[in-house]
């Protein structure tokens, strides 16, 4: 099966040139200019831009919390997420400390494996870290292609782990080749202010970002970067919402530290003054970091493009408005926390990035796509437009407008954190290991076709048929 | 005429896979697996890298200083550049008040057009702006195609400007489109410490470097950076050689302003101790800046991997040791600032940054290729590997091991000042537009061969054939 | 009752001049040239400076830790701090979490009150913040005068408070009046890192040091002071180790907040190869945080200078080599932390500092006296030589040369942790509230004239005979 | 001649305490309880505060600038001081480049010896450091007791001196005991910027603040630390108006560098949109530097209270508005800088300083008087309230409301900066060696009465009668 795309600017982290692009069964295995168009299908790309597809590294699909599950699946998620231009998500795999690891993975591929309309792979929860964890480690590692672990320093009695079990999941970390992932706010901190909030009287939705100001995400991060320069390790600070936290960020990677950061659509676009949405409509942006004061907006723009953050995901965890997040109607702390945005992320990172001239359109792609791949052991299967490489490939149309609404998301969720937003620039078809999944704004695909990505070790590369075995 | 490169490793600022490579003329014209063969020439490039040429943003050649003249002329100087694997130089052009600037662009087009081997462009110096400076601006950039301006803050009576013209030139460059760049030492304080030193006695080598503390590299950077925060204009650090420097380079980044460094080979891997030799040869280690202590390396190194330094230059500036060097035997003021580094510039790097793993192999064509051509305005003409791209490409075996030496350099100056260093990996053959200029290590090329480029205005692109016409 | 001293220097934290001191009973109450000598004692001072007597806000006397009691309880740790200079001591009273903190202030009365020869109080230790905590706490501000109070970020499973404790602690402090203390080391991770070294057999002195990395101190320390932000609480970071922790105070007193630091002498004159002397010896130098690299020792004593550490404890807490400090020859968790340090506090800042040229003669009263005074609530009565003041004075021989040795110190414990060590200058003589408590370098007290100071809160001035009512 | 002062509150920079005092002739010799009062003064100082005399270390008296003379001379001058409460002035002597310093002093010591009514000494101008001026500073230093230069990094073409200059004035400063003052703010960037404005047509007083942004006293002033730094010299950097130089202050500080700073009351309570009032009133606020934006005044105190600035100065130089301000109507540069402030000084960092919280009682002696006393080789003759100290003293009631005015200011210039400013507390008797100048309110002095004083060395003591030899 054969396809080729004309016409289109092939849009990479590194060039912006026009060519043809041949696709052979799942691989790109042609680049030129007027190439044979003797082939199965020729795509017509003109006035697109094709970008490789995106990789949301942050997910939360079919998960349980606070006593519910978030309302999008991986079919209705992977599903919003093709529509946004998305071909590939890392979704968190949760554990818990009574059981084996494996049963959780497990748990997770049942969640998946049938559903899925794009590939997949998770990140794994470590709540602890004793014997049995360790020895399970290297398995999860080689076998699983499992090779990102996630620690919540935030979450006290339930997610949140202590300090010294941060400290030997870096170590470990550090041998086995994997990446440390921290939610980074001060947990202990936040227990004792949501507490007095509520001993206080003080229920309502703002009073979740009042309980959870900057300084100790801010706090949080530096510590996790101290702690991964002592043991020599590496660090990824997912959804990074504030000055505060990138500054610790920044001052890290300068003295040669290890370490990377991810912000997230929300924190860039909107501020904690929705949180006082009336009828109790804040709830709606209830985000763990909350969204902040508008002046860090800046400084998360200025990150990316300095380089200070590298990449953005979602933290895609979705809970309907009517019945869910109104669970915290009397009570803030019982808002579910997190948003819809997996589908938005790129459109929203592309109109108000890239077209208000805030980070190039290179930049637009090693942060949507490129770095993720590389930093997550997907690269260059995933996370480019090279011969070789898979298909996932993104026609994306930058002078369309559309205004964001839960009217015409694909998500299963009952409202969007966006809702009535304009934005420039849209994805009109898009490719999984070349097959259509998108086409002309259809949906195309089928769950079930997205598969499972065992992962290469933190610092290496895919090994694709190419069967290049030079370090990344 | 038709070529292919078959069996080699293509490397880019992104990427690192196999493919072959269509040669059209003097364009690549198609990546890919397994292309047609029937072709002019089949060039095998198995066991190689095949890397874009190298761009050299920072040589000397045939420029009168101290008076004599740099060895290396714009014959020998690119033949040793093509040896060494680099396609572009940007040379500088000195001006002097009294004349019109287009008098010297014109003699540096004397110098060079019937000489280079390879591509060429030149930075312009601005010693003042007066109003006929002003008006001669435009014209620079839009029609010669000089579209970046240097400004030295030492060198005091000779090519020193006060911060006033600096902070002017910035002022017009933000306007025109331009790139300042500076040499950042404070000439005032250097002026009247090698007074001094000659004064007291001091006249051997060493006393260069330490009339020249890094210290006051430090201050003259951030003043040059304060000064481009002030006008919103964006600068260029030359041959970065110390940790104070870098501070303030990463400092002005951090708040966003547009500011970039270049650091140098020898910065990387020589040290002040090189300037104490005896029988006066610390004369061959002479550069402004000097050399530094040793713990200075390190910063440089995990500076260009930070990305706090983006590119490195030769300041390619030779001089005979006898005959030329030796004309500051009994005083070091008298000693021609200067060296041979064109030719080993990219090895250097490769040897002692990719194969000791300080830096990734696709930061090493950032660093020595891409990063240069998008700030000076050659991109995508030059700079990467991508259909569209002129042709300019580098087959580089890895493997190779060999002793850097004056007895095998290509260059006319007499000495090496890395004679005797082991380095890792080789330049095989090197093409510009298509044609080899070196093949399997021998010189095929010709003088005059070598074009003028004329660059793109600061943050745009060049206008290559396929009239791509996004911003950089 | 009247003395008056003659012919001596008064020294203050702001003052050096030549003045007879008239004391009528407890006071001083009169300073002047050429003062009657009609009195009942004439006390020459010819050559000698007269200090206020030193206050050390850092003692543990008769404190039980690890399954022993210090060696120097108030009695005999009175007596060397009396002969080193030291007027006033505040020990730390700790406390239980199943107990009312008045019980634990009870048992301190029990055990300071017939024994101390000069005047003491007490912090107070906070594990816990819970209802009947915080009900007692004004009763202990305001009747008991016990107005600072100390929180452990280490010593996991001991004394350790988590975050939410100190937070609500500065919170308590803030509204009602008093100064918190922190002990700033990551508790958690040496928890880990002292078990690990153990099962990997490592069990020397040494890996005491090695298991608490001035980073974390440095990370801890940055955490109280964060918290302390966010509260617009007070803190005073105690036994101050490394540059790690010197950073972040004066970085939070840049921006303003309330952080105070206090060093202690053994950071400033002793370092971590103490700890691998040999036959166990270096168990001697066990304190917590351990004794850095030597380099830190020029970073304590520049913050001395600077301001950015403005006291100095001795955090006496003495166990014999012999019986105490050995319970851990087969482990190094096992040694009791702490070291002798009460008797020579003064004369090791007076001899390494203002002999040397580190800080001037008035910053050393300011650091070993006023500043605690006003601290901690017991100016001016305290901590300075003023009309009205207590006469609380030092008669100091600043040529006198001597060697310290536990051959010859007045303290209990059977070593000294600066034997062989040679100072310039000693206290000759010691007034507590006009009364000699060493005379001519004999003991002349009594055990029990100390008096139990009850103190004012944080930022107020102790209301002395003459009701000055201004704020600090 | 014997005085007793009774019933006051006497502050130092340490103490605050009730006594009386004892004046014998022109010396403070007795400080008691309850002092014999059969002398041949009594002053009842009863609710009043008694604070050393204020030392002005920054003022500018019958000077001439743009072609005019400042309105006040050092009568006028002097007797303002000495209302506010100031009984020593040290004023900036002119030099320049073609004569000897020893003509220039004379000039200045004409100005002053009939005139003043308070103690006074010179601050020395060096615009040049030739082999003259070397040869002629051992004698300032050592016979003229003139023992701090003055550098203009800014007046292009009037007064600034270059880096290599300031470079070499802190060597011969360190080499010598002097300190170095530095007025810091980049003059060629300014003599650019305001020639712009003025081609531009921009001719307002506002202009006067826009052409001298922060950034570039932030700039100069880190460039004369970083000089500092490296001659291991001394400076004190005058009028600091902004963040952006207490940053880079703070910053050297921290590092050990040997730099102190000054403000002065008009940055801490005007600001830029002063400059803005209509009718050329702005041209009342004409300072170099400019006000700035108000949000540095809040720097400004902290940096007071935190120790990172140490004094206040007036830089005191007045010009009528009619007739001398108006030199610029038509031109800003015409404007002659400056302002009267002498009188003022010390009521506004009282009330706003004192008053309101932002530094305390002990702090407002200490940057008022004490500290430059020691900075400036005055210590202990001036500066503090001591035994042996001369009797230089404010009695000074705290309570008082009044409101400052040109109708009612003692100086000759035709405006006040801060007409119509309340303030609380006020100078109500003043005596100058033991002699009132002021009593009651009303001037009791005379012209001529105030003496030459004759400094010490950088970092040593006066030699007061008790021959105290110590080191500062």
């Amino acid at each position: 099966m054969k396809k080729v795309i004309i016409n289109g600017t092939i849009v990479t982290a590194t060039e912006t040139y026009e060519a043809d692009i041949l696709i052979v069964d799942d691989k790109i295995t042609c680049i030129g200019k007027q190439l044979n168009r003797d082939v199965d299908e020729v795509i017509d790309a003109k006035g697109a831009y094709i970008f490789p597809g995106g990789i949301d590294p942050h997910t939360h699909l079919d998960m349980p919390f606070g006593g519910t599950v978030t309302k999008d699946d991986f079919e209705t998620g992977t599903m919003g997420a093709a529509f946004g231009g998305t071909t590939t998500v890392i979704d968190f795999c949760l554990t818990n400390k009574e059981e084996p690891l494996k049963n959780s993975i497990k748990t997770w591929h049942d969640k998946s494996k049938d559903k899925a309309v794009i590939d997949y792979s998770f990140h794994l929860m470590i709540g602890e870290i004793n014997e049995e964890v360790l020895e399970e480690l290297p398995h999860i590692i080689n076998q699983e292609g499992i090779t990102s672990f996630k620690v919540f320093m935030a979450y006290k009695n339930v997610f949140q782990a202590d300090d010294g079990t941060l400290f030997r999941t870096l170590e470990a970390a550090k041998e086995l080749g994997a990446l440390v992932m921290v939610h980074a706010e001060n947990g202990d901190v936040i227990d004792y202010l949501t507490k007095k909030a509520l001993r206080e009287g003080k229920t309502e939705p703002i009073y979740h970002a009042l309980t959870r100001p900057p300084e100790i995400e801010g706090e949080a991060t530096g510590r996790a970067a101290k702690l991964t320069e002592l043991t020599h390790s590496q660090l990824y600070v997912v959804h990074v919402s504030c000055q505060d936290a990138v500054e610790k960020i920044a001052e890290a990677r300068s003295k040669g530290v290890d370490v990377w950061g991810e912000t997230c659509p929300q924190y860039l676009v909107l501020d904690k003054t929705y949180l006082e949405k009336p009828h109790f409509e804040g709830a709606k942006y209830v985000w763990s970091p909350p969204l902040r004061d508008k002046h860090h907006q800046e400084t998360l723009w200025r990150a990316l493009k300095n380089g200070e953050l590298q990449t953005i995901g979602s933290d895609q965890c979705s809970f309907d408005f009517d019945g869910q997040k109104s669970l915290g109607i009397n009570d803030f702390t019982k808002i579910p926390n997190g948003g819809p945005i997996i589908e938005d992320r790129m459109s929203i990172l592309f109109s108000e990035g890239v077209e208000k001239g805030r980070i190039s359109l290179n930049q637009f792609v090693d942060i949507t796509s490129t770095r993720a791949a590389k930093l997550f052991g997907l690269f260059p299967k995933k996370g480019t437009i090279a011969v070789g490489a898979d298909a996932d490939l993104v026609i994306f149309d930058p002078s369309v407008k559309r205004t964001i609404s839960a009217k015409t998301h694909h998500l299963a969720v009952d409202y969007s954190a966006f809702e009535g937003m304009e934005v420039t620039g849209e994805p009109i078809s898009v490719l999984s290991r070349g097959d259509f999944v998108v086409k002309n704004k259809v949906f195309v695909g089928k769950a079930g076709n997205g598969k499972f990505l065992k992962r290469a070790k933190y610092g290496e590369m895919v090994d694709v048929e190419s069967e290049v075995k030079v370090p990344l």
